[in-house]
């Protein structure tokens, strides 16, 4: 079947005088869940990694995808046809360019950001755009786009009023003597507009485009099937809505107008779009980026609520997990923890597929259970669970690596988990002045690792949304984290790790809520982390030699607290074995 | 005087059409010492610091300065011709933008980088290049540039040969297919061809600009009086001799080639001389600054040798300062530092003008000692002294603060200056791993601080040359420090403070040489700082209770090491002081 499918493709493409043609794995939102009509890469390739780029020339075709997914595609893909590599170690853009000199390649300007094609443009390769996506002419059964209903977000969950937001995001562009912006992330058409929806797995959006002017009107562009009479209602009279072929129209009409675009997070169609109807393309961040992140006084209450609920049945799980070596499997332990969300009120779904892992899967740090993969949760091995809800009062995603039992963890392992638990706490405690960005405070949580010649390989923690996506933009705590200054208000994981290859893995994760810190004299304004996730370290991985007296009594008193708060939401059982896993541990 | 200063530029600039001018303190090297013929802002302003930018407009002009000349910039220059304004407060783009809508402003293509020209550009200002530049037309009795003859830098001290550096940054050229680079740092061109010079004070190279091309050849621009006919001979084949007024024509030689330019550091003139002539030219920074910014194995040790020279003259400076309140004051205690290191083998002036400065001034981060500002080094107060010297086997920077005596320090000062101490050690002992940026990094020398809500608003290090500058790029310890990693063989200042306007100021400074450190069984190479600088800080000051046993060890380890390393090159009085000065410090 796929060969037929590369052939097609082929010759659809060199029909239209292309030489080559990028397939990314992406959808008009460039989001990282992607509607089934969007699986253009896994119809093609065979291929359904969350991340990966295909390369089609005429003579060779070639799947780029990062660490993770080395394994799967290979497993996934037809050798015959194509070639697999490992994206950070040869870039597709020099290797490309190399590849075919000279050569035309074509992509959807819908599926690559303005920054992504300069990326090609700048390696020397000749982009052309191509529409329709010659895909999407060859593949013949593709799927019709979701139609799920978008919904109101209340007040009480929402805490501010949209039409509120749309004069806040206005006002900023006002400032800035912009006339429109235009809002691709379905993140922000929700954050901006009070509604939610069912588009996607994970991520509670509705997939629309708006464009907000200036004057705090918003057309909102999105299938009139997904608006119920309700929906439209609540979005009142500033929010006109049309269908999404109406969207080209509505470009050329802003005309002559300055035009704010998010060259990172928005398909580059819209610049082209906007710049040959001559409007002016201002690069800009999406405006609801840094308000959606710093949450208000009603969010940060109802994620606090929400991590309290999540707590009881996350507690429950790691209780039940003290006698599930030799029982349970990495894929039923999964399925317990998924039941027991189940049951909290509010539960809406889990916010990202739960990573549960045992062993030396605990190594991988995506690992995806699955019936196929599932092994056994064994005596004396490390555990660890990865896992997140949605609650329409907040997202959690929490991470927590425990000890089967029932003999003592070997030194190395206490040694590993306490270095990472010493970055969690340096993470946790930390202060410092407001205008830092998360690249700044990454090595806080590889320091204790760092000296021993030891690291992890993935960021620190990412920003998460409140009853949206459980990765949110912009500030990430990461070396790789955008310049954009920590705020108050913003939401945060806190999940140093450490990965032994073929042996064991190690995560502590939090999510933390970034709070004003309290010095009446300084000379500047100071923020600290509140820690909002309450569940116990696993004690019998904890060497308290190696940590000082604040670390120490840091995790005292975490210990402490998840006791008062959560103790009393529980079953007398599982409150008496909270009372030991979080019983003070001594020097 | 000035008035007709003014009115003539004026003049010129209506002649030639212009609406405005920039003057920014700048040579044609972009560097941070100018030589007096490109002191043009100050023969127009009267103000002679060491950063600014004059706008000159029809009906107003204004001086752009930082924090640290705002009380200099008040009294160099004449109100009534000069508003001057804090250039972080205001920034001139949009300033001009707003002050001179559609004006066509004139700038000097030679005093301008590529990307400081842009940022006038993006706030829509209408940049226009003019040459000559309009100062020089009505300034006189411009001086002549300076023609100190260039020296041959050994080999003994150079450590590897010109010929064998040219091969190594061509390669690297041919890698990125490129056939020339723009040099125009004439820090580069002494690395480079290993020589060194005396046209500006205190870095030690000669002005010059040099092609350098893929097949190792250097075509370098530069007056012939600088080039006697043994540096000549040391030049080699490799390297043509052209004066300054032929670089243009060489440019236009390179029509159809590829050139490297850096768009940060090298003037926009370069970059637009060659485009005008139909070259390609390539962003990229200079190819030399890396490689510079490692130091090969025999500047390394040079490094050492005249840090632990540098510490006998620092050490009998610090023992005569002990007996100095009340009868010495900033202006002779420099005076005295600068006699002991004169005494020096090989000492070839300062690296910087000394900040010498007692109490109050302690704050003023870029104080200048004067007889007009200098005042008495009085009892119970702190004194700070930052200074470095250049010797042809290193450049030093160093910095101690001292508590006068006779009573003891107030516990606020004991608490800041052991926080401040803290930083220094933490960034002292960091292991971190290949990759890691100085932006990365910086933030652990002010943990101690920000826990207090506390902070010091310069960066924590800055590159240092070898008997070069002593502000070297790429590398930094700064929020605002490039993406280059951190690399073996880098020489960095370690220099944290802490600063309480009007009343005192600390900083505690040593150079580090970038070290790898030795994980035998690592996933990828770390690497460690090897502290240089070598003299005893204040115990008085220390507050042990503050420091957890880590950096107590530490404290002593290093006190240990300067006693036993400079205490045999002392006089018998020296000597005993510097016992004292480092006992080792109890809990």
């Amino acid at each position: 079947m796929q060969p037929s499918r590369l052939a097609a493709l082929r010759f659809e493409l060199s029909r239209q005088g292309l030489d080559g043609f990028l397939v990314p794995r992406a959808d008009e939102h460039l989001g990282e869940y992607v509607p089934p009509n969007a699986e253009r890469l896994a119809w093609l390739t065979g291929f359904t990694g969350s991340a990966g780029l295909a390369v089609v020339l005429a003579e060779q075709a070639v799947l780029f995808v990062d660490g993770r997914y080395v394994l799967q595609a290979a497993s996934q893909t037809d050798p015959a046809q194509w070639q697999r590599k490992h994206i950070t170690d040869e870039l597709p853009q020099p290797w490309l360019a190399g590849a075919a000199p000279g050569q035309r390649i074509g992509y959807d300007p819908l599926l690559i950001s303005e920054e992504g094609l300069q990326r090609f443009s700048d390696a020397g390769v000749t982009m052309v755009p191509v529409e329709p996506n010659p895909i999407d002419v060859v593949w013949t059964d593709r799927p019709s786009p979701p139609l799920s209903p978008a919904e109101p977000h209340p007040l009480h969950y929402a805490g501010l009023a949209a039409a509120q937001k749309r004069d806040q995001v206005a006002a900023a562009l006002r400032e800035a003597r912009q006339d429109a912006a235009v809002i691709t992330d379905p993140a922000s058409l929700a954050w901006l507009l009070n509604i939610r929806g069912s588009d996607v797995p994970f991520t509670p959006f509705a997939l629309g485009f708006a464009l907000l002017h200036a004057d705090a009107t918003v057309e909102l562009f999105m299938a009139p099937q997904k608006l119920p009479e309700p929906t439209r209602a609540w979005l009142g009279d500033g929010v006109t809505v049309q269908d999404r072929p109406a969207l080209s129209q509505a470009l050329e009409r802003l005309a002559g107008k300055r035009v704010r675009v998010d060259p990172a997070n928005t398909p580059v169609w819209f610049a082209q779009r906007l710049r040959q109807a001559g409007g002016v393309v201002v690069a800009g961040m999406d405006p609801c980026l840094l308000p959606k992140a710093s949450k208000n006084p009603v969010e940060q209450q109802g994620a606090r609520a929400a991590q309290t609920r999540d707590a009881t049945a996350l507690c429950r799980f790691l209780h039940w997990l003290d006698g599930a070596a030799g029982r349970e499997s990495e894929l039923s332990a999964a399925q317990h923890l998924l039941a027991l969300r189940a049951a909290l009120p509010g539960f809406r779904g889990e916010s990202f597929a739960a990573i549960s892992c045992a062993g030396e899967h605990g190594a991988i740090t995506h690992y995806r259970v699955s019936p196929e993969t599932s092994r056994p949760i064994r005596a004396d091995e490390l555990y660890l669970i990865d896992s997140g809800a949605q609650f329409p009062d907040g997202t959690t995603d929490v991470t927590r690596t425990v000890w089967t039992g029932p003999d003592t963890p070997p030194a190395e392992l206490r040694d590993r988990f306490t270095r990472v638990l010493k970055g969690h706490i340096a993470i946790a405690t930390l202060i410092f002045p407001q205008g830092v960005g998360g690249a700044h405070l990454d090595a806080f949580a590889r320091r204790a690792l760092w000296q021993q010649g030891l690291d992890f390989d993935h960021g620190t923690g990412h920003g998460v949304g409140s009853y949206l996506s459980v990765h949110e933009g912009p500030v990430s705590l990461s070396r790789l984290a955008k310049p954009v200054p920590i705020a108050a208000g913003m939401i945060l994981s806190n999940e140093p790790g450490f990965y032994a290859p073929g042996r064991f893995g190690i995560r502590l994760e939090n999510l933390v809520l970034v709070q004003p810190a309290n010095f009446p004299a300084a000379a500047k304004p100071f923020l600290r982390f509140e820690t909002l996730t309450l569940a116990p370290f696993d004690r019998r991985l904890v060497d308290a030699v190696l940590l000082d007296a604040t670390e120490l009594a840091w995790l005292n008193a975490y210990h402490a607290r998840v006791l008062a708060e959560i103790g009393p939401r529980l079953d007398a059982d599982t409150r008496s074995w909270l009372r030991a896993a979080c019983a003070p541990m001594p020097r």
